[in-house]
């Protein structure tokens, strides 16, 4: 058997703990540094973390050997089973810094093309192998985890196919390979001056079909949100077969087939390739922030500017401690942050009409940024407000965005807990469900961790409610995060479900999120699901455990218990 | 057994026949004078028809008569039977207005609530029946029509569901259950100052469950087309039990359940209710009339204009055909129809930036009406063109689409052969498709009638492409109507399905659509979708034949065969 891995050493490759590549792990300077912060913000003495070293780690024998027609693009190598052991959830994390690969994929599949795909199903299936399709392995549910239950796991690796096939300029759409990364997508896509626009806080890391799998949210706050709006056909590969669906603007034909697909997180098949829909680059762009004195006082007007239909592509708010901490305010007021784009209008009408509504809503504009120049590279920036050489909160924050992944790097080791979840709920149901989602965060932070911090901000903005993005700090013991992180997520799912929410807007199901999903779904739904997964994977070894059980008189199941 | 109908003679019930109800169905004078039109339209001298007697209409026996439970809420009575016979199609007005009623169901049942609707599932398990979810009857693919092969059908009319059920003005939804037709959930929402706008052609008669399963769609011409967006949650009876939806502004959590149940066509179950999102009514509104030399030309502006995503709730395009017949211009200019509104901002600044591109892509104003003034009633109509007495070909347009399914009630029983499909496509394939389209059509129109007229316009337009929506006219020969129509339709739905196209924008599949529909959606789709529906419906009994048939070996089905 060969032993083809995604990166050679020496070569830049995935870390295989850190989010990022080798290259920008983390020094033992910079979680001294983090060590360091974190001590001062707690009043304790902190020591900094050890990382873990591959070559120390022993992973346990592969209990199935690749062969005959996928032996050729398969590996057994270390570095990429550990690679694939895990997503970047907080339990990963902590589990990856640890040095825990106790139960490593036997093997990982890099199929060149759709027929190797098709061949890692049949193989699989001709071998009692469990095959979890994976993209860039972002997951922060769990989403990509070997099933402890399994007796044996192939890991699916889409990212070689990582194309652009084709570009329809008329239309604006493309149809991309699945496995493509951010922001390779990006690149190929702006010679043609052409972009999908859609970055995930994992943008860097994830691919097209992840997103779709998962149902992604990204760069749009308002109207169209999630990649599902975005695809306009797919294809995906089961055990069964080829499903392809028909390249349409719109349809009203039967269910449509998409939508099962959008979110099925890999328990169908692997999707391989997709026509997404495209624009054109912006060349006007105008960008506000406003402060408001509490975030009830932000989120109405995020609520009447949405309402309003004025569709800003960001229309973000930032409670009081987000926008101290991420944005360099000074932790007592509230933030909204706004932002048109357009390839062909200029959108300063736009942001006049949403700054005017912001205001009415007791608002105070504190930062503005505009080109109503037509694009001219150099133009001058055009607002109320002068411009300074320091950024404003609106730019802090987007720096922070991106960085935050990376900064989670370091933060493992000595015992922080540390992790975001995020729902969506409808407007009359706010402020009360924030008030009991805190409550119920903050009353476990207490028992688990004798205290710690929530806060929120909105990702996306609908006319009937808000998407709140919570992120929960508190300082457990090393060794113990684990245990102690469960309790406080529990206490977070179950004030999510009971306040009427949804267990995620856009981070999916995974298993960490079964118990708060399988009380969302209806029942029936799980059924129907179910029997379509049967009809496509009849020996469910499609990422088992994900989303739905197999029912237990299914007499179908090979080699493994369900969860 | 009781025989509660729909309406009692003598009150203003629905025709048994005509679109409409009882006291607008055409007068002999009506048909006299729609037999001369077409006289002079086609050289010839048509004798006009002679509308349906119910009273000469013999029913088959019903085959089963509803008890126990259910039988004060059903009816056997000839009116209500005939009148569920059929939906609204080509095929149904033909056969109605013969007096052809071989197939009707053996009773109606008409549930006041969601137990009783419960209730008619449990009888007709109980005793191998047939169900068939009716809203309001609009259906045009034969979507409502009992199944010739089945031993017993009931047909289920949710007309007594009607009321709105809760508002919540703060997330802008509403809770309505699904036998509500389209103005009465209008007057229910009017005095809170809310709106739905849904207005599909069908709108009098046609329900929110009947557009929910068929995934209408309505006013909007543009982003938010289908009630597929505007559907928050939903329940739906099934025979398996009750399918309840959580009620969220957006959500990641598996594939989404309600887009399994949206596009349905009453295979699943019934709908019941659904929270649906609601609209503030507009105060500001401007519309716009430009005319192009071309459809093509037409075609051109509005995917600039959608493309620029100016989002216009009425962005239609008619052909040089349409325009002529339908919005009093010459048939020798297409037209583009924009509509902006909103509750909340002057749409002027929109309208501008439209017609800016409108022009710009070689197309001159003909008509505008608009109101800057804050929604003050008796504002000044505001435009570049000065205010006439005489519609404009805008409102000409609109009046004409309101009126055309009762036009059509008068044009029957003299073989005219005049139908609608419509579809989507990509605009890359355009316009090619419209020449092969057009092309297939007016052949087949030849070969059957000996020539015919075909026209086209946009209903809907998206980024990546249009909604085309053509009408196609001939005349046959009295008495041979239907095979001459199916030939026309067959050699439309196969060119639209070799163009790229889909079956169907917003008619649905229903029965007649189905080889069209059977070559688009993804074959195992088709098996994900049958096995949904075995596990909520495992004899196979609801709407059997519509989208898909039962697998051969399912060994599940009672009392009669699939087609």
């Amino acid at each position: 058997m060969t032993q083809k891995s995604q990166g050679a050493p020496g070569h830049d490759r995935r870390s295989f703990w850190a989010w990022g590549n080798e290259s920008t792990e983390p020094t033992a300077e910079g979680l001294r540094s983090a060590a360091r912060e974190m001590s001062k913000r707690f009043g304790v003495n902190l020591s900094p973390g050890r990382p873990p070293d591959l070559s120390a780690i022993s992973l346990r024998r592969p209990r199935i050997s690749p062969g005959g027609a996928i032996a050729g693009f398969c590996s057994t190598s270390a570095y990429d089973r550990a690679l694939h052991s895990y997503g970047h959830s907080f339990r990963d994390r902590v589990r990856k810094f640890r040095g825990e690969f106790s139960n490593p994929p036997d093997f990982v599949a890099y199929p060149n093309d759709e027929a190797e795909v098709a061949a890692v199903f049949d193989w699989c299936y001709a071998n009692d192998c469990v095959v979890i399709p994976f993209g860039g392995g972002s997951s922060v549910v769990g989403g990509v985890e070997p099933p402890a239950e399994a007796g044996r796991v192939a890991t699916l690796d889409l990212t070689r196919l990582q194309r652009i096939l084709e570009i329809d300029s008329t239309s604006r759409a493309a149809r991309i390979q699945a496995g493509a990364l951010g922001p390779a997508i990006e690149a190929d896509l702006r010679p043609h001056g052409l972009t999908l626009r859609h970055f995930p806080q994992s943008f860097e890391f994830s691919t097209l079909g992840g997103w779709i799998v998962t149902r992604s949210a990204g760069h749009y706050a308002t109207n169209h949100t999630h990649i599902d709006d975005f695809v306009e056909s797919l294809r995906m590969v089961t055990p069964g077969g080829v499903w392809e669906s028909r390249r349409l603007p719109g349809s009203g034909a039967g269910p449509a087939p998409d939508r099962l697909v959008l979110g099925s997180e890999g328990i169908l098949g692997a999707v391989t390739e997709a026509w997404v829909r495209v624009q054109a680059r912006p060349r006007f762009r105008e960008a506000a922030g406003v402060v408001y004195s509490s975030l009830d006082a932000a989120a109405s007007a995020a609520r009447s500017i949405v309402q309003a239909k004025l569709w800003p592509a960001n229309c973000r708010v930032l409670d009081e401690g987000e926008a101290g901490t991420n944005a360099g305010m000074d932790g007592r007021q509230a933030l909204l942050v706004l932002g048109f784009e357009s390839a062909e209008l200029p959108q300063s009408g736009r942001m006049h009409e949403a700054l005017e509504i912001a205001v009415d809503s007791h608002g105070k504009v504190v930062e503005r940024s505009g080109d109503e120049s037509g694009g001219r590279p150099g133009a001058v920036a055009a607002g109320t407000l002068p411009a300074t050489q320091e950024p404003g909160p609106v730019e802090r924050w987007r720096q922070s965005f991106i960085r935050m992944p990376y900064d989670w790097n370091l933060l493992l080791g000595f015992g922080l807990i540390n992790d975001t979840f995020e729902t969506a709920v409808t407007w009359e149901r706010w402020p009360e469900f924030d008030r009991n989602v805190r409550s119920a965060v903050a009353k476990a932070l207490k028992d688990v961790c004798g205290g710690g911090t929530v806060t929120c901000r909105f990702t996306h903005v609908y006319p009937d409610g808000p998407a709140p993005y919570y992120t929960f700090t508190g300082l457990g013991r090393a060794g113990s995060e684990l245990e102690m992180w469960a309790e406080v997520k529990s206490a977070a799912s179950e004030a999510v479900i009971a306040g009427g929410g949804t267990i995620t807007h856009h981070h999916a199901v995974g298993r960490d999120h079964r118990p708060g999903y399988d009380a969302e779904r209806p029942e029936l739904f799980a059924q129907a699901l179910r029997a379509a997964k049967r009809a496509v994977d009849p020996r469910w070894l499609v990422n088992p455990g994900v989303l739905v059980d197999a029912d237990p008189d299914s007499g179908a199941i090979a080699g493994f218990q369900n969860r």
